[in-house]
Order: structure tokens, then sequence, then C-alpha cells
């Protein structure tokens, strides 16, 4: 029964489980490939300052068979690394850093290259721009290595920069349902309102222009947080550190740890010597440092490492897309998460007006638009007891609910990063943020049953006017006009609004 | 911005993903490190056609650190491959195979020896006893390379045959909720009738005896079916076929495809030669190929590669895990989903006794305690319209519903296996197994409040019976007993049982 033991590439896991990327049924496939290209596409122009525009042309080729082609205005990406960016999973500038960003896996593009090749055999066709130099290559992946092939390569000076990917992809379809490509970029639009996106399919073109030309502050990487370290991560950090003294590994490596916090450890672990090499720690001693870590008081991590789409852009975004009556955005303070990971939640509410029930779900300004089920905004929606803000059924409502989660890392479910997974702290946070905006909402529907109950009376009540008048005129012989006007300015007083 | 490019090793990804397999919260972490050994003893032993004895031993050690060990009396693991189970992800004999086994990633084993390093930095240590030589090692895993790191090897002759692995893990906790060993214990009882499963807890014992001393029929490999093949599959196999046309290269690589069927196929295809050696194809080629095989009509996948446990014995099981009321039990015929993969579905609906309202999820005859709001079989238990079969609130009635899934490759959600993705086809046959079930239960649940109302209208009746008996008595002089138990005879022949 072991003749059959075998080793095989990340490429080939993915190949046959290629549904955990996001590939399965054509539409989610099509949507799947957008969604990898263009959140390359805007993390590249955020990492170099760039307010980006992006363009996504879709072109039916046969039945099931379509053209993919994502332009951005980034920086472009260096010849040596193009064969890796699109080539090979696992591989990137992403997958290593405490830093908000949109990819955090280094697997989504060499993904659509590997569906590309699985439907179509075609590989998909690079140009880039960068510093000077345009590549053109066509890119491959040779799946049972999970490694790069690339060919036909050109190369000319240039004096622009950025990318244009062309992927040839089958088993996909267009539609305009809720989980297409349309509905993507809408709410990528939504959640980047610094971007201009256009998106064109087979000749339709929608475009998205940028509702602010302020480029959102870059979020800055930083260490990780001292909780939430497994032991055998604090020992690999010390062992490749360059610090010669466990105290200054530990200044140096964790977010919060200060020589202040440093002193307050060695009073109680008087056994420990903080001036040794961190080379030198040993299991025991990890184990025993991090025990008396969880003991003490931390500061929360850093804050300008977050950096959520605001309150005022959210409900500008909203506004510019769905045309609500009232939209409440409420951006919460950074919490953290596992101990260690610091998180954002900022959330808007929109009722009224055109707005059918809808849910729109946001990971470091990236739509979610599968799985919801499995997802940590959706259980912590369900989790609101909705009546007590005058919304009877959220599920039918005309509400618009908004959530975006901003983290160093997204803890998502899969690989294919469709749904968060559901971690207590941030379906209590989520929750908090949704019931604060549900009570201003809640003022507004109250105040609209209101004023539609006065404006019932006050009809109702002007309906008699006319008789009594009349009435009034005929038993006390004033003037029946002025009588009337008198009564409807004691209504219209009584019933203002 | 691009000196940060690294590669990383799959071991590295899943490290910092490690929720992905299962590792996330003390308690699910501990049940998933139990889950993969154990899946793995089993899998083993119905490899070999064993009937599976197991314990699995929980000693608590410290805080929040545990030793798991878990014996299996399975055929043993050779020396050679000792490294690679436990000390390399994706490494295995049944990631190629397309056939029902409990593993198929390759990945559950190592990433216990993963969390172990992780969290306690200590090997696992493993005793394998396989044709006549015991080997007693520890291994360990190189997270940056994904590579066995195999210590302190010893090797004696022996006439036994089996594997202890023991784990020491961190960031783990004992309980006896519903997602604890426990539970996952005396469900993998419950599917797996024919296994003997001891459970020990710091001295806690509870010991499941199998139900059934008959070997289940050992699944086969089956081949994939050729509907839901991609073309650079059948490219890949063409290529690294033996085979000397490309009709005899699809009638062996095929499920289902005889040579009458590559005739109906050549007849639609006649600028395909089908003498060609299948290495010579193009991708065009392939394209029309399979574009052809999707418009006929094709047999559906062999049967017996499928195993079911079987009504009689999941009724058996529940029974002496659960002892209800009633248990109605239904095995559906196979089918396929994404085209070409076989699948069958069997329920069970336990009524009444002490059962609660509980749903136990099986794939392959592991039970699935984690991320049910994701799972194919939670979507399909509240699509049924449960009132139609006198179920009020399938969430409080009294009703255990069981659903195992078996197949040759289940689709799971993330590598963690812990939710079946929800495929359409899935779910629909889901469904249809529950509300057939559910039907039989219906006519159960209607009998009780017949039987019910029945009595209470007696025994209201029974109440006048002394009465009535003594007046007519005294009005027709007759013998009141032989009235009064005349009466009663029509009472019970009228609202009889």
């Amino acid at each position: 029964m072991f003749e059959d033991f075998r080793e095989y590439s990340v490429a080939e896991f993915f190949k046959k489980n290629r549904h955990m990327l996001g590939f399965s049924g054509k539409v989610k496939s099509l949507t799947t490939i957008v969604h990898e290209l263009v959140t390359n596409s805007l993390d590249a122009c955020e990492e170099a300052g760039i307010l980006p525009d992006i363009r996504v042309e879709i072109y039916s080729i046969a039945d099931d068979k379509v053209k993919i082609v994502v332009s951005d205005n980034g920086p472009g990406i260096p010849k040596e690394l193009i064969g890796k960016v699109y080539g090979k999973l696992l591989a990137g500038t992403k997958f290593h850093k405490y830093k908000q960003q949109r990819g955090q896996q280094g697997i989504g593009a060499s993904g659509v290259t590997m569906y590309a090749k699985l439907t179509t055999g075609v590989p998909v066709h690079i140009i880039s721009a960068y510093q000077g130099k345009m590549i053109i290559a066509d890119v491959g992946i040779d799946i049972n290595r999970n490694e790069p092939i690339v060919e036909n390569i050109v190369e000319t000076d240039t004096d622009i920069h950025g990318v244009i990917v062309e992927v040839v992809a089958g088993e996909v379809k267009v539609d305009k349902s809720e989980y297409s490509v349309y509905e993507y970029i809408r709410q990528t639009a939504l959640a980047n309102p610094h971007a201009q996106i256009e998106l064109i399919v087979n000749g339709d073109r929608i475009l998205y222009e940028r509702q602010t030309t302020v480029t959102p502050p870059k979020p800055q990487e930083t260490l990780p947080h001292i909780l939430g370290i497994p032991p055998y991560e604090f020992l690999e950090m010390a062992k490749l550190s360059n610090n010669r003294t466990l105290r200054s590994f530990m200044i140096d490596s964790f977010d919060r740890v200060t020589s202040q916090k440093v002193k307050e450890l060695e009073k109680l672990l008087p056994d420990i010597d903080f001036d040794k090499n961190p080379k030198e720690l040993s299991w025991d001693e990890v184990d025993r440092i991090l025990k008396v870590v969880k003991s003490i008081k931390w500061y929360p991590p850093r804050k300008d490492v977050l950096i959520p789409i605001g309150e005022a852009n959210l409900q500008k975004s909203i506004e510019a897309i769905y045309k609500p009556e009232i939209i409440v955005t409420r951006t919460r303070e950074p919490k953290i998460y596992r101990d260690g990971v610091p998180f954002v939640v900022e959330v808007g509410i929109a009722y009224g007006g055109s707005i059918s029930s809808k849910v729109l779900r946001f990971a470091n300004r990236v739509p979610l638009l599968f799985d919801s089920s499995a997802c940590a905004i959706t259980k912590a929606i369900s989790e609101i007891e909705w009546n007590r803000y005058e919304i009877e059924d959220i599920n039918t409502a005309p509400v618009l609910i908004v959530v975006h989660l901003a983290s160093t890392f997204i803890p998502y479910v899969s690989a294919g990063k469709t749904a968060i997974a559901q971690e207590e702290d941030i379906i209590s946070e989520i929750k908090l943020a949704l019931m604060e905006a549900a009570r201003s909402i809640k003022t507004h529907i109250h105040q609209k049953y209101r004023l539609y109950e006065l404006s019932k009376k006050k009809e109702a009540l002007l309906r008699y006017v006319d008789q009594l008048a009349s009435d009034i005129a005929s038993l006390s012989g004033e003037d029946r006009e002025l009588i009337k006007n008198r009564l409807e300015e004691i209504i219209r007083e009584k019933y203002s609004i």
C-alpha cells in the first residue's frame, strides 16, 4: 500500500483543490481572476503612492472562453520578478509583512495563470513598464514543479509605468449577477474612492470616477505584537537576530515593547538574564518569558498601521453609487484579535431611496462576494436584534449594510480569501460598530414614521375644515374664509413637521 | 518595493495560516490533532483490511499543554516513509487517488507535527511496527524548507503491527463541549461501527465497542470520469500515457469510456484520428474532443467505488449511542457532481427519547464538528420546509439529523477539512435524502399524535363508564359489572391503538 507514496507541489495541491482558490463555477471563476489582478494593481499603486487608474476589459471569445485584460498605472514589475509573480505559487513581497495590504499570500496571480493553463493552455501575457524599461513576456507555470515558464521576452525602453496582464481563460461565464465582475468592480470602486476604475465588457463600458483625489495615507509596516507570538516563532526570531542582548532583541523585534516594559519583565523574571545573547535562549526560557508576557499590561498596537476608508469617504462612496435617503458611517478605534493582531472595523448603514436589502463585505478594501455564510460579518449581522432599531427584518428591509475590516493580517477562511474566519474579537467589534450606526438610523426611521403619521392625521383633520368653517360661520355670523384660514392654521401648528 | 520579494515553503504558508488547517482556538486545536491522527489510523486499517482497534489517550501536562497518544493496530509505516508522513506537508499515498478515503491531502499529520513544534518545540514520537520491524523515532519538521527532521531512530524486530504517535502540544484545552475530543470520538464511533475506539482523558475512560465485526468492503480505486476533466489534465495524461492510440488511451484512462463509446465519439469527430499517438494530441484537438464528450450520454460512475455506512449499520450506531424512539436511515443511489466526481449521500433522522435537536455531519466517515455555517449539509437542512413533516422548528425539535457524504473526492472548503463546499448537486441530493427520511418520520410523529389524542379521548370516556353503568343497571335491572365491561369493551374497540 506504500508503493503509491508521493510528494507533490503546492501547485498540484491547488490544481486539485482549485475551488479553495475561488475557482469553482463559471461566474465565480471569472470574478476570481479579475479580483486577483485588480487587487494586485491597487496594492502596487498604493505601495508606490500613485492614484490608481485601472481598466478591466473582458472579451468573450467562444462559448465559455474569455480574454481578460487588466491595465494599471502602477510602478510596474522588474524583469527578474515577472516570472515568479505570475508563475509561482507562494512567492511575493506581501507574505512576510505585518502590514495592511490587499494581497497577503503570494498565491493569487499565479493561481490565475494556473487556471488559464488548466482550461485553455494559454500562458498569461504580461507587459510591464518599470523604471524606464518595458518588458513583454508570456508567463506560464510548470504545475508539477511550481516553477514559472517565461517565454517570448521582448525588452524596450519606455517612459511610462504600469502593468498590463492578458489572460485567456476557459470554464468562465460573463453575467450580471450579484457574483459577477460587474458587482465586484462596483464594490471595489465603493471601497476605493481614490481609484478610477473602468470596466469594459464586450464593448459595454462603465466608468467609476474617483470620489477623491486625496491619496489615502500609505499603511505602515509594523512589527508583530508580542502577545500572540508562539514560542517557536520567538525562538526563531531570536536565532536570526543580530541583537546582542535579549533586551534589545525584544525591543527591536516586537511592537510596543519598550525598555520600560522590558524592565517590568526583568523584575518578574529574576532568573532570566536579559543581557544574554538571544541566540542562546532555550525553549524553557522562552516559555517562561511568554507566560509572564501574558500576565502584564501592554499598549494596544500602533494605530498608524491601519488605514480605514474613513467615515466621510465611505459616506461619499455609498452616496455616489446607491443614492439612499440617509447614510450613517462609523469607524471604530483599532482593536486586536488573537492577542496580537491589530484590526479596525468600519461600517455604513444606508436606508431608503432605491435601496433594497443588501450586505457588502470588505477586507482591506477588497470586496468579498462569496461564501457569505462562512463569514464573520454575516455572523455578526445575524446576532444583532435589528428590531430594537426599528428594522423588523434585516433580510427584507430597504437597508444597505457595509462592513469593512482592515487589518495587518486578515484571517481568511481559505486561500481563496472569500470570507473572514469567525474570530470572536472581530465579530464582537463588528456588532458594536453596526449597533452604533443602527442607533442613528433608528432615529431617522423613527422620525420618518412620526412624520408619516403626523401628515396622515393632518390630512384627516383638514378634510373636516371646510364643513366646520361653514357651520361656525352660519352659527357665529363671522366670515367663513377667515374661520377656515384660522382653523387650518391651528391644525398646521399642532401637526407641524 | 521589490527588495522584499521572497519565496516560501508551503509549511511557512500553513504556519502563518494555521487556522486553515483547523488550528485556531484551544479546544478546536486539540480536536484537530486527534482528528488527523485517528483518520490516518482508520484509513490505514481499512487499506489493510484490518478491523480497527484505536486508542486515544490525552494527558494534561501543564496549563494549556497536553500529551496526546494515538495507537492503532494498522499495518504500520515503513521506516523510509516515517519522516515524510509526519514531517513534510504535501506528501502521502492519498492525494493522487480517485478513491473514497478519509484523508485526501497529505497535509494532516505533518500539520500536527508543525503545530506541536510551534507551541512546544517537541517533535512527535513515532513507534511504527511494520512487516516484522519496529521503528522508534522522533520526527520534527524544518518549516522553512518543508522537510522532515528524523532523529533518535531505534530499530528492532517485532511480531506485532501498528502505529503509536505521541504528540506534545501547547495552546490546547481539554473540555467536554460539542467541539471537544469527546464529541469527536463519539461521532467517529457512530460513523465507523466496525471500529473499536477507546478514549482515555486523564484516566477517565470511555470505550466504544464495535457494533459489527463485518469489515466494510474496501473502497476500490477508480479512474477519473471523463466528464469534468479540464483540457490540460487530459493533455497531461495523454503525454504520460503508454498507450499507442488515442482510442486505447481514453478507454484505459477514464471511468466508463468503453470502445463502444469511443466509436460514438469517432462518428461525431470525423476529423480526429483516434489511431494517433496520444502524445501527439494538440490543445485544439483536446478542446474539440471534450466539447463533444459533453454532448453525449455517459454511464454514471462505477458504484463499487463508494462504500456508504449502510442503512442497517447507521441505524444500529444511532441506536447504540442515542437511544431514540424511532430511527429512519436512507442511503441514496450514487450520483455525480462537477460533471465527473461520484458521491453518495446517506442520512439518518432520529426522533424522541432523550434526543435533543442536533445535526451530525460526516464526510467519508469523518465527523465534521466545525464551521457548520459554511457546509453544504447545513445549507441543505436550512432549505427544507420541515413543517411539512410535522416538525415545526428543526432548531428546537427533538430531532437528530445525521448526514454522511461519501465520495472519491470531498470538496472541502479549506485544507482544514471542516466543511463541505456548497456544490449544488451535493446540496440537492442531501435534501432529497433528508426529505425521504422525513416522510417516514412524519408518519411516526403523526401516529404518535394520533395515539396521544386517542388515548386522551379514551381516558375521558372511561371516566364516565362507572356512572353510566350504574345508571343503566338501575334502569334496566341488568348486572352492573356486565354493563360496565361491555361499555369499556366498546370504547376500547372504537379507540383501539
